[in-house]
């Protein structure tokens, strides 16, 4: 019998991306909605992600946390989908992967919240300029069809969900190269099966908190 | 034959963490130095890697980048070191590499800085507090023996770096269960042998620079 799977999410929160993930496996799993003001930070919760954010899921007896993370995951667990490179060729793979989750996330966040890091500090933060950022996301997707070569992995969920997230909300400069990346992926089925159901679930919240 | 492989770096930088894991691995390797003032953003090392930062590496023709992606990719490319969990169990593996290179690299970091993430930011950030990202660390290094179960893997040498790092010099706050972790991965006789090559590198550059 198949392990449980588990989504801990929120429609409003990169719970989407695990959300996406999930539906390219093309696996079963159940969703367990949190509350930011609630739930989110209660003891249950906590027990499954100390740091009291979504996504996490659950698999089995396997917890994971961090929406690059549950990508990674997922890819490797359920191989059958082919959404990770033999594990011989995954430079590229970790390289994204790994860029998006630190770098390029801190310096658009930074930049978002007007927070940008002083030059003397950029090289010890390691995720430099928001320019050079940007700069070295364009390179990234402008080398191949997907980001670790030509065909599409767990690397493009993730990246290409700070891509779309960036440009809806105006957080990422609106490049050429970014949005003819993004429309390769945008019209995937996983995707949009996952985007309709968080966005079911979210107007249902916000139609109960309407009362 | 095997493929060339080359680590981009120096001595006072995260370059550190790839010359660990390169020994742990167990492979041939050399060393092209970059200076912080020069070398590292000319055109030549920018085709390498468009952040102008250190460590990279090339093995043949394949360039990755970033610390964490390079402890990831190695453990892959050699699997005859042993050094990454079976894909079907890479749960812990994938959640604590992804972990250290962004919440908390992020959080240490902006808390080195005087720059503290803003309460009401926090959850946009996805870094939370500092004392929020502590508080897991000291959760995930606290559940086996290796951050990842039983063995030692890539993703200690990931994790033991920053924790090394932040111990010496002060970014971390000090906690007994950060020292044992630390005690059981500095003996290693790659960590030492890393270790005492950038040393030598970094006396020798600093005699250099003396004249």
């Amino acid at each position: 019998m198949a392990e449980e799977l588990v989504l801990y999410s929120n429609p409003m929160s990169r719970g989407r991306i695990a959300r996406w993930m999930l539906e390219e496996a093309g696996v079963p799993y159940s969703v367990e909605w949190l509350t930011f003001e609630g739930s989110i930070k209660a003891p249950d919760y906590l027990a499954v992600n100390p740091m009291g954010k979504v996504p996490a899921i659950r698999h089995g007896e396997t917890i994971v946390t961090e929406a690059a993370a549950i990508c990674a995951y997922m890819a490797d667990a359920f191989p059958e989908a082919g959404l990770a490179p033999p594990t011989n060729r995954r430079g590229d793979y970790y390289r994204w992967l790994f860029f998006a989750a630190g770098p390029l996330e801190t310096a658009v966040s930074l930049k978002a919240f007007g927070m940008e890091v002083p030059q003397e500090r950029q090289r010890a933060l390691g995720c430099g300029s928001y320019g050079t950022a940007l700069d070295t996301l364009s390179f990234a997707v402008t080398r191949h069809p997907y980001i670790a070569g030509d065909t599409f992995t767990a690397a493009d969920v993730y990246v290409g969900s700070h891509i779309s997230w960036g440009l809806q909300f105006g957080s990422l400069e609106d490049r050429p190269e970014f949005r003819s990346y993004w429309d390769r992926l945008k019209d995937r089925p996983a995707h949009i099966k996952a985007t309709t159901l968080d966005d079911e679930e979210m107007h249902r919240q916000l139609q109960a908190a309407k009362g």
